[in-house]
């Protein structure tokens, strides 16, 4: 089973075409939908009493909720627009609502997790959320600019304890102080984690392992409507196909990012979650097998 | 053979860690030099009786030369600036000299050639020059942004001419007024070539050709000196690699690309030219099999 800690949000999401107010997002959303495609997936998070039911509903379709916690508040809010070129997003707004303050229980079910996700939280709450798991086997973080910029040493902290890390390239420039991402992912190797993915957003992501790089470019989209969730999509839909296979080794590393990429690409296809939500699993497993025909040089 | 009619320049470079002044460089002298490590390259360029005879002697240790003319006047000259993430570089002067009203003659061994690269003149120069070679199996053109904004018509024609478009991300946004790329090299095919190769710098390049799309992720470089030239010696490399190939399909386009690609990921290790006349074809196939090892999946 895999467990995703991360925020669930109501995203008002600005693009040149249109504005979608208060839709269901955050990364958990994002990233556990994309991993229910692969394995057994449950969530821990909060959201408030404003919460919608139907929203609530669509989450269970898809995975275990016994985590998600309704508390006394508002939801976390999160509004922001992009420019033309669906590359750029300007913050107009963050809540953080019921966020702050959340002290996270972890279902007994939970607990033999042997897989874990720790989304985008406060890298003190997931070093937290870590400890109560016995049987990690593979455990990923990611992280945003929020803490980095306010609580670096957790951060690191938190990076050392996780076998993954995944982050944007901005980020991780952020983090290093390193503008090459060469130089910005040897870095955070020695923080003390195993793997390193750097994501680039639609030029793809690389992935560094001790001396072994591996740079996936992106599937290239001709209609983007909302990048929102690509990258959440991209760990989720990862440490979902890893959840599932039985050894963790270079070449299921190496798959389980071509999946979570493709995950990403389909994403962004449509607004917040839409695409997610009308993907059948053998769409996915065909994308992967088109990237992987149309990548094949000989 | 391959003939290519380009610039020679003495560029002034500016980078955060140094300054060049005047040295070789232009479009010609990036992509025959690549080109050279596959196939016999001859080039159709002119210079200024400034231009200093080691610079010609360089040439000559790589390529034919006979289509070089030396001109009464001062040579082509370039002055650029890159910002601290090398992605960046801001023209401070361009000075066309003698490149402004050449008048382009073909040495009669040129005329033989089979592939034919149109690296970065006017492109109603390029489609003269064309006209010349009657055995045309294969030609290439580039273009740069001065020639989308002063010559938009000429540079559709030139490309309704070539096999392959190859050309920047900016500048095929700047042609085609799309910013998706998928959607600026659809435009692109329209215009009447075969393939259409968008460059992205550090992020590698996109291949189209009909329904099919190749990606290809930049072999990454840890300490990047001076990014100038590596497009050129993408496409130089590239119709080098495929001047020396017996049959021209899907299978060698995409292998070629991947070693001008790889022609560009060596050329930034050093300013200039630098790396490539400490270059040896071994390095080449070997940073080849390199690359195909580590993105290879299974």
């Amino acid at each position: 089973m895999l467990t995703i800690f991360g925020s669930i949000a109501l995203d008002t999401i600005r693009t040149p075409a249109s504005i979608l107010y208060e839709v269901l997002g955050g990364a958990a959303t994002f990233s556990s939908i994309s991993a229910s495609f692969f394995s057994e997936t449950g969530i821990i998070a909060v959201v408030g009493r404003d919460f919608p039911d139907s929203y609530h509903n669509t989450l269970k379709k898809y995975i275990n909720t016994d985590g998600l916690i309704k508390k006394k508040g508002k939801t976390f809010r999160y509004d922001g627009e992009y420019d033309i070129t669906f590359s750029k997003r300007k913050t107009l707004k963050t809540e953080l609502n019921v966020l702050r303050d959340f002290n996270p229980k972890i279902p007994d079910e939970y607990k033999k997790s042997e897989f874990i996700y720790l989304a985008n939280n406060d890298p003190d709450q997931n070093i937290q959320v870590l400890r109560n798991f016995d049987n990690v086997k593979l455990s990923m973080c990611d992280t945003i600019e929020y803490w980095i910029s306010t609580k670096k040493l957790s951060v690191i902290k938190m990076m050392k304890n996780s076998n993954i890390v995944a982050i944007n390239d901005e980020e991780a420039r952020l983090l290093t102080k390193e503008y090459n991402l060469v130089k910005c992912a040897k870095k955070i190797i020695e923080f003390g984690t195993d793997y390193v993915i750097i994501k680039k957003g639609e030029h793809g992501a690389i992935l560094f392992h001790e001396d072994i790089i591996y740079p996936l470019a992106a599937f290239p989209i001709e209609n983007i409507k909302d990048p929102t969730g690509a990258g959440d999509c991209l760990g989720g839909g990862m440490m979902g196909y890893l959840s599932n296979t039985k050894n963790i080794n270079m070449k299921t590393i190496k798959k389980g990012l071509l999946c979570g990429s493709i995950l990403g690409s389909f994403v962004v296809e449509d607004y917040g979650i839409s695409k997610l939500l009308s993907l059948q699993k053998n769409q996915i497993i065909d994308r992967v097998k088109k990237y992987e025909n149309m990548t094949q040089e000989l």
